[in-house]
């Protein structure tokens, strides 16, 4: 029997023996993050989908999994044999499974879910629409812990100290702005439950989790002190001492919503919807005034510091330096060798953790040759690796973290003559990123006014691509980190208003089914530009440092501001990295980044 | 005494027997649209003040006007001296006298407003912050219309026909469209309180309201019969035997509400909130399930059918033979006549009279010279009418209601030599008009999506325009008509999709204070481009024609494909054009349009 249907017979035996009718599960952890430690990837272990974020749904006659729409045909493998359908809805949305649910569930019946790892935004909708028909439902239903027996422990990293130096503020300070602005909004507690805000406000690192160095925590935090849940063997002792100086208490991870049940009624607590988890907004005492928005540290530490900005501006450096020595590699290797899209990952994620002060990959590093391109989220395994032939396209997408900082950048280059269609793409993508990179706007933008300029050049040639233009990043945080975004206006990160210091990715891109995928990915600073009669103006500085492979580039249709931004870009490009480089790659870097 | 302040003298003395210590009145009609009855000028007749927007609030020790900011200067002027204070918030926004209400009115005291004139949207909002101050308010509460002796009475215009030959669609065909939405949403009523709506639906034009072939009515949808509120003496007989035929019964105006109150419980009706008075709101039958939405008839009409359109590219030739005989009239003219802004708006009206099939201006025309340029909605009075000079900057703004479609279209020419700078202004701002002319994109984009392409070469110079870049057309209906408009998003009109058929303007602009205004607008049409593997895609076509001052064109700021554009759009308006002009007027548009 296939071990992905035996555990589903077992758990629709826990499910009898429960009186549960219908049981939810999602791949969220408590944080409700993008990505979650091996101890909740509940969803890979019990169906053998790997993807990053899918809901199941169990009754006695039917098991479906929900995903995004860029992990169907990776979903429709893996599931094979599982006793799992997956659901694909002709316009996919996240919350699809809730449609099927209005349809197919009885009225009267009992649905479980475990409230850990569903967030209240979620859990929302689900009672809404579950209350309709007098169907029950279970907050505190986990019937898989009882099966996984060899589930991996919880993660137990030790925290560590993320120097000045590197983040650029004392903690002291980014927990006094914290405070200054709950005081002025008249809020009394703030639940922080996304780690990267607790790490970004207490100055400290872990590495609890896959490819952000995050040590799962919750906090409370108040006027005079803050909790901090994070089992105490987590912190080292100097840290420990320094936390006590700043009145910040440790308490055991457990008792998160236990200290919530304990907060004065008639005070205010700020949560985050989308981020704090039904059981713990359900243990906030019902007379106390809940505020729902973005958390305060999201806020604040979107806008990076000068120090940040100077750290990003080395760490380019060292990225871009190995991904010299990664691409000059492949083009010596790649007729003679048979290199393929796992074995060049690895050496792509070597030659960065050779660099100073690295971390770790900041995501799974993309290699996808071909009609792998065109998948998005495309992630080789040994049964779907493809060997590099003489011709094609070859798209690359990676990034690191580092001490100082978070990078992630997108190149696709051409391992033969390139065809007119390849061109053509390639250099429309191109217009895209640079059209960004190249705006002026004034003050109070967001960012869906300005994602046109990746999408035009391409539109205007009847092409287009299916996900957002720019994702914020995080510093030595995640790479995906909000609150602002660059898209078409259909999430609410689009409605942020983009401010000096922000930091996000700028990755138009076309892809051609079971032909290739072209994407040109840099990371953007947004600077002050000059204040004129017309009001403040803001600009994008262009941080990521790699050349853009020109054998891909149709210069008939660029015009003169793009040949010259792609110019300058090389110029930059070779000044910063060739001091760093042998005088091989140097050579070989002079060439690729020779103006037109 | 300021016979203003006399009149807020006797309101005061009303509020005083009536018990209201705060009494609040706005410029709306009961049916809350753009241009209103001479009927419910209420604002103008008590303050003073012309504008087409303000709310007044009044309290024994204060009396004050909210208004927005493009009407502050001709506010101040107007309000001097009737008791009344200008209220100018830093970024004025139409709900700001809810902020001062907020701050300013006494716990326990009594609020009054006459609800016939204020939205249930914007009653909500009132109520909202009275409740939380224990503040009463009274709807019912017109202490206007004792005082008002001299009110011109209750427009009383008739009903006309409005042929299928200009709006291509039997008025049963529109009927049936309507009702078959309802029925697929699930919808048993329909109340319409938007006279564009009701004229759309039943086919007819009125002539009640200054600007808009409207007359005003409310009506009821169900699946049997159409109750149209609209004194019987207002339909001739011939519509009202037709009307009869299909089940459209004739009620008096004021019974509206009561009708409203013999709903039947337990059914369900859509109304648009923020086009429905307090009082009809409050008439309907607290058990019927409301649904609040834009009305199905804005939905319908707002994509015009293939007879529209046809007679939208014949109304445009008519409008541009008026349009190019006035400017021709107006350079034999200007330097030898002591011409004034109002008198060139008098020459253009009746120009655009001779027209066949022509009704009325679609909005009151604006001539705007030099520093009056820079005020967004100036219009002239004897008081600040300017006689036109030599040199300097003209904006001319206007438009027409005929019977087959509606017109507006901003020209601005220079009456000598231009200076640099005016070129340069000009130029970008034409940059705007083109680029958002010549946009291509996918089915599904929204307004707010393709705003940038008007500011971009702005921007780009630090430079802005603090107004919306299009906005959506009626068809011999309302110049300014719904639901979808072109702006930065702010407002819900931006964020609806756009969709073949809809009829928008394009105009970006810039103003400088003190010295003049440009603005060029056109009218644009989407229509269906070609499908290609990434989807539909959709364009517009510039539909108004009048040629565009090349002497303030500074053709170095063009590129190819701009002036491209501007050499078809030329070769356009005089192919159509001049085949109804004199010769003389012929050989001046060919030298106007003469190809860069």
């Amino acid at each position: 029997m296939n071990p992905f249907a035996e555990k589903l017979s077992l758990l629709r035996g826990a499910m009898k023996v429960s009186n549960i009718d219908t049981c939810l599960i999602t791949s969220g952890d408590p944080h409700l993050g993008e990505y979650v430690p091996d101890h909740w990837m509940i969803i890979e272990w019990f169906t053998g989908f790997s993807g990053s974020s899918a809901t199941i749904i169990v009754t006695d006659s039917f098991a479906g999994l929900w995903t995004d729409s860029r992990y169907f045909i990776q979903a429709d493998a893996q599931l094979s044999g599982s006793g799992f359908v997956l659901m694909k809805p002709e316009f996919p949305d996240k919350n699809d499974y809730l449609g099927w649910m209005s349809v197919n569930l009885r009225e009267g019946s009992a649905t479980g879910l475990d409230g850990r790892t569903f967030s209240i935004a979620q859990v929302n909708k689900i009672e809404k629409l579950l209350d309709e028909r007098n169907i029950s439902c279970d907050l505190e239903c986990d019937l898989i812990s009882p099966l996984w027996t060899d589930r991996p422990p919880m993660p137990a990293s030790k925290a560590f100290d993320h120097l000045v130096a590197f983040c650029g503020k004392e903690r002291d300070v980014k927990i006094s702005e914290v405070r200054s602005v709950m005081k002025k909004r008249k809020i009394d507690y703030h639940l922080l439950t996304s780690p990267d805000d607790i790490m970004w406000m207490l100055n400290i690192r872990g590495n609890d989790i896959r490819y952000s160095p995050l040590l799962s925590s919750f906090a409370i935090i108040d006027e005079d002190q803050i909790l901090l849940f994070a089992d105490e063997l987590k912190i080292p002792l100097k840290l420990a001492l320094e936390f006590d100086r700043l009145d910040i208490v440790m308490l055991p991870y457990e008792e998160t919503g236990g200290m919530l049940t304990t907060l004065s009624p008639g005070n205010s607590i700020l949560i985050t919807p989308g981020t704090t988890s039904a059981s713990l907004y359900k243990s906030i005492p019902g007379e106390m005034k809940i505020i729902e928005d973005i958390s305060i540290p999201t806020k604040l530490k979107a806008i990076k510091n000068r120090v940040e900005i100077e750290n990003i501006g080395r760490v380019m450096i060292k990225d871009g330096v190995a991904l010299t020595r990664f691409f000059y590699w492949l083009e010596q290797k790649v007729s003679s060798s048979s290199l393929s899209e796992l074995t060049i990952i690895e050496k792509l994620n070597s030659l960065r953790s050779e660099q100073e002060n690295y971390i770790c990959p900041s995501f799974a590093t993309i290699a996808a040759y071909n009609e792998h391109g065109a998948l998005p989220h495309y992630s080789a395994t040994p049964g779907t690796d493809s060997i590099l032939g003489d011709g094609g396209i070859l798209l690359v997408d990676s990034g690191g973290q580092y001490l100082d900082g978070t990078t992630d950048i997108t190149r696709t280059i051409a391992l033969g003559i390139p065809t007119a269609q390849q061109k053509k793409d390639f250099t429309l993508v191109l217009k895209g990123t640079i059209n960004l990179a190249l705006a002026r706007f004034p003050s109070g933008t967001k960012g869906f006014q300005l994602d046109i300029l990746a999408r035009k050049a391409l539109w205007d040639s009847g092409m287009n691509y299916g996900h957002g233009t720019g994702h914020g990043v995080g510093f030595c945080l995640n790479v995906h980190e909000g609150p602002q975004n660059i898209g078409t206006g259909a999430g609410p990160g689009s409605q942020i208003i983009l401010e000096p210091g922000m930091l996000l990715s700028d990755e138009p891109a076309v892809y051609r089914e079971g032909e290739y995928g072209i994407r040109v990915e840099n990371l953007i600073l947004c600077y002050e530009d000059e204040e004129t009669e017309f009001g403040r103006f803001l600009k994008f500085d262009t941080m990521s440092l790699c050349y853009i492979d020109k054998s891909l580039i149709e210069t008939s249709l660029l015009d003169k501001k793009e040949i010259n931004w792609l110019n300058l870009y090389h110029a930059e490009v070779y000044d910063k990295l060739s001091p760093r480089l042998t005088p091989e790659e140097n050579e070989w870097l002079q060439e690729k980044t020779r103006a037109f």
